[in-house]
């Protein structure tokens, strides 16, 4: 029986709360399917862990977290602890970074049973995947303050783009593309007003191309891409952004599948030199934190793209279905969460989705 | 009779089929207001312009520009010919930095007969403005590549905010939501993420709240509130945000009401000591240019916008007024264009409009 070992942060808030369900879900694929995953839980990268300690992370968390297969995490930021740029940056930030975590995964697709804000689409309509850098570009704490306290206060942080960051992330980005029967990929770019990292993005996106005859390639600035992924979301299939642009994208797609709360997303380093980490799209929700209502759904679909990157795909399928059924049985006939018109608690949406497993 | 003087800037594609029919509603609303327009024509920023002469303006535009009461502007932008990190740096964007348009302004709202993408959503739920910061932030053109060509090749790109940038706009913002029933503000950020210049942006916000009692003020990180804006657009009045997320917000938004080919936008300076522009948020659409079928809404919009900041409201609003009699006529009683489910041209639409005047 292969063994992984898979490190557990709930984090703050609703993750606290949806991690448990992940994990029961994950419990009853991995009995099913004989798979053998033991978990460790830990207490860090938490507010609460910022107050007891006064950082994020023990000082030995790369050592501590670099032997697992994979990590688990729920969500992290409570803002009225710790300023979210702190409690960020102190943890999952640095994660993605210091293990290389340079593809974010996110998928957007219409589920059945599931009501979106936008008329007259159908589950099938919206079913495309985002595709994020995610170790440099906007998010840099390179810059600072000049003057400060003054009228000539100045703020300067610097975007940062790298050859070998951006070509990695968008050969992931291509070879998905070469793989989805569509074989479409869409560039989010703005050129025509980020006139110095942009055009570089759209270069190296040009450059690849030759190596990917057999997909299609077109770009989008973002303020257009915006716009359509509101009216014309069945445009999509692979969409690759800089890692703000991609952070943008990858909550707009959702909303307009109305699956925010449900939402996946995996943060990836694709030559498993390092751990991949696996986390819901959703924040730590401190307006629902503690009420037991919040949605398990996307951390349970994290836990199906763990298994895939795990190297079980039949597995992590079967979980996949498992909550599409439950989705599909409806409010009446399952404990949805009040997020969808139902009455269920966390741990009853939990619960009936690993009873389906 | 007061006297104006407009300089017109039809700029590419289907800007030079719009602004004609901008110009006729303007005239017939000047008309009928007694009010005095004198229109000078420049075929400068445009790409024909570029053709001729290797840049998008004279080099004695400022003096050339200044002398005029405002600009109306139709869209600039033809990659075939000049890429548009060129040309939208060699122009319009020229003209936001050097005559100090440090506002940007852009009304949202759900007009009679405009069918949007959102579902249940009627005319009144939503109607908000987005105020853009216009002249620094993420579009500096401070920056460039090193290591050129090579597996080092790094491009930086450097975020600019001074406290009088960000400040004389959120003061702005302020005034404006204080003078709106709604009397509420909601600021765009990224401080968990963009962790330099975003909590800057925060505690500027934070800092100006004492003088505006009356203004309801919240923040919401990009990736969500571009969700909220597709999930909850009744929650907004007016939005505050950098250069680059007030971009994005500003076709959002237009295209969650349906109308981003409709939709207008000043680029103000509030002092008056320079001259303001008017263009609509539509680009010059290569796809449609030269056919005589694109909307000319936007840019008649404009004029309304423009009436009203040359201090004549009554004609602005009776201009906005026809607009919206015309919408509500329908496809099959008005020559609406094919956006809009209609048969209707340029011309036709532009010329009821002026007729409805
Ligand atoms: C054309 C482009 C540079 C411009 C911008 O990004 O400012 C446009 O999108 C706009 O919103 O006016
Ligand atoms: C919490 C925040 C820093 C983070 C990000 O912007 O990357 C989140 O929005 C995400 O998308 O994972």
């Amino acid at each position: 029986m292969t063994q992984h070992r898979i490190a557990v942060i709930p984090g703050d808030g609703i993750g606290r709360e949806v991690v448990p369900a992940g994990l029961e879900a994950l419990e009853a694929t991995a009995s099913r399917f004989g798979l053998g995953l033991e978990f460790d839980t830990f207490d860090f990268a938490s507010a609460e862990y910022w107050q007891r300690h006064g950082t994020m992370l023990p000082s030995d968390w790369e050592e501590t977290l670099r032997g697992y297969d994979a990590i688990y995490f729920g969500a992290v930021g409570w803002p009225e602890v710790v300023p979210d740029h702190v409690s960020l940056w102190g943890s999952l930030l640095q994660f993605r970074r210091t293990f290389d975590q340079y593809v974010n995964l996110r998928p957007c697709r219409l589920l059945p049973g599931v009501r979106g804000p936008l008329a007259g689409r159908e589950p099938g309509d919206i079913d495309f995947i985002v595709v994020r850098e995610n170790t440099e570009g906007e998010y840099s704490s390179i810059g600072g303050r000049i003057f400060e306290g003054t009228e000539r206060e100045t703020v300067l942080q610097e975007t940062v783009m790298t050859r070998v960051g951006v070509d990695r992330v968008l050969r992931f980005a291509y070879e998905q593309a070469a793989r989805r029967p569509k074989n479409h990929l869409t560039s989010a770019t703005k050129s025509n007003g980020i006139s110095i990292t942009m055009p570089y993005w759209d270069e190296r996106v040009a450059a690849m191309q030759g190596q990917f005859p057999g997909v299609r390639v077109d770009k989008f600035h973002i303020d257009a891409l915006v716009a359509n992924f509101v009216l014309h979301p069945d445009w999509f299939d692979v969409v690759v952004a800089s890692n703000l642009f991609g952070d943008i994208l990858s909550d707009l797609g959702p909303a307009c599948t109305g699956t925010l709360g449900l939402a996946p997303s995996a943060n990836i380093n694709p030559e498993r030199d390092h751990p991949s980490l696996f986390e819901p799209v959703h924040g730590s929700a401190p307006d629902i934190a503690g009420r037991g209502i919040a949605n398990p759904v996307g951390q349970i679909w994290c836990g199906s793209m763990m298994l895939d990157h795990l190297g079980h795909p039949e597995a992590a399928a079967h979980l996949l279905g498992a909550i599409e059924d439950v989705l599909a049985y409806g409010p009446t006939e399952a404990p949805l969460t009040p997020d969808l018109q139902g009455k269920g608690t966390t741990a009853e949406l939990g619960q009936a989705i690993a009873d389906r497993v």
